[in-house]
């Protein structure tokens, strides 16, 4: 593709799954969310939703279904260890639709990283080798059970070290977009007196998103952020959002 | 109802609705969704479902109502501040079919808590006293503007400073169920050495549920989380979980 076909692509989108009763449970909290959604837009690649689902094998193949369908990638963490409540490989393969099978080079890399430390590759351990007919596997280089990619989802841990050494191969794996530029302008405006002339900027940059988050006993304790895929636009909003501010008395930063 | 039959009565479930386009870019962590999880517990509804969606109208109302048809209850956070941003309330009058209009009460509380500080109801703060016709309000003490209930959704700020004020009276809106009960025991065992042996116990215990939460580079490097509404079998439970640890040469501690 040419470069004037390149940027008239649109932008591959994403969702996150996280499957995980024990965040649903309030007994741990997510880690994984953030990660991958600053890394996503790093690469150009839009995230416009995020599920978190239960253990529950039908919830968890509802949403893959309703999540693949709808985006171009879908990033699940969670649920591939070794115990009876990690079920999210059997229900990929359900939702793919596909059959659920010992991968044996997904079994090699658990017997290579066990053979050393004399551990065994029980029953259960086998579980992590099991994995939907077809899957490509996701290295992981600190405890070597893989992550895998079936279709459109790519399927990781949740114990976010290894998710996060999984994302550096699946980075690898897909594509991504043009880059989306992004500018924090920090004051100390109300949103209530800014908001009028904000929405009037808004207005004037269809192109531009212009978003405004409030922070509660914090100085500054406005941020408004200015993002688009054109940096200079990017830059124009941010300039009339500055002389607004200005215009209001404050020396605004970025 | 008598007790029996209130036992009997399945717990109200619940489902979390993030409006937040600056968590979907990375630029925000949410911070809301575990305060609502661990405050669930407590009150015995069952938190079943997160989704997180950008601001944009149909993607809002879409998710709106496929929680609302499905979970006793939805609360949501974000999107009702007075920027062009802000269109949640919007979003809920026109999933529920009903008008959005100034509500008097809601127009009342901002006008009395601006009047101190001399500051005006212009058009932008007036957006947060438009709701959806029949709304509830919900107390802001912090900084008046109301959150508001329309059918079996609670809509409450993003600002967690907030958002936690408000949930206070929430609370008091909602009915509670049976008391979910929860051990957590900790370990350094594998989940591969004791996966199988854990999956037995989770078979013989089937209106418990066993989970287990590896932690890297921790110790104790493995919690395992016992969760039921029946305390005693809850016990039980976890003293078959304790007998394997000991079996296996540990001390486990709750």
């Amino acid at each position: 593709m040419t470069d004037a076909e390149l940027e008239n692509e649109p932008a591959p989108t994403a969702a996150i799954l996280v499957i995980g009763s024990e965040i649903l449970s309030g007994n741990t909290q997510d880690a994984n969310i953030h990660f991958i959604a600053k890394r996503l837009v790093q690469r150009g690649v839009r995230l416009q939703e995020v599920r978190i689902v239960p253990d529950v094998a039908e919830e968890i193949i509802g949403a893959v279904n309703a999540l693949r369908k709808k985006y171009t990638y879908v990033f699940s963490t969670g649920g591939i260890g070794p115990t009876h409540d990690d079920i999210t490989s059997d229900c990929m393969a359900k939702a793919f639709g596909v059959d659920h099978m010992v991968a044996p080079e997904a079994k090699k890399r658990l017997e290579d990283y066990y053979k050393n430390s004399g551990t065994e590759v029980n029953e259960a351990r086998l579980r992590m080798a099991t994995l939907p007919a077809g899957s490509v596997l996701i290295d992981n280089p600190v405890s070597a059970a893989p992550g895998f990619q079936v279709g459109n989802v790519f399927v990781m841990a949740g114990v976010p070290k290894i998710m996060q050494a999984m994302f550096n191969h699946v980075e690898t794996m897909i594509e991504g977009g043009p880059q989306l530029f992004s500018l924090t302008i920090e004051c100390n405006q109300k949103e209530g007196d800014i908001g009028d002339e904000l929405g009037k900027i808004q207005k004037n940059f269809p192109d531009i998103e212009i978003g405004s988050y409030p922070h509660m006993y914090q100085t500054p304790s406005l941020s408004i952020v200015v993002r688009g895929t054109d940096d200079d636009m990017v830059h124009n909003a941010a300039a009339k959002v500055k002389e607004l501010l200005r215009k209001m008395g404050e020396q605004p930063f970025i």
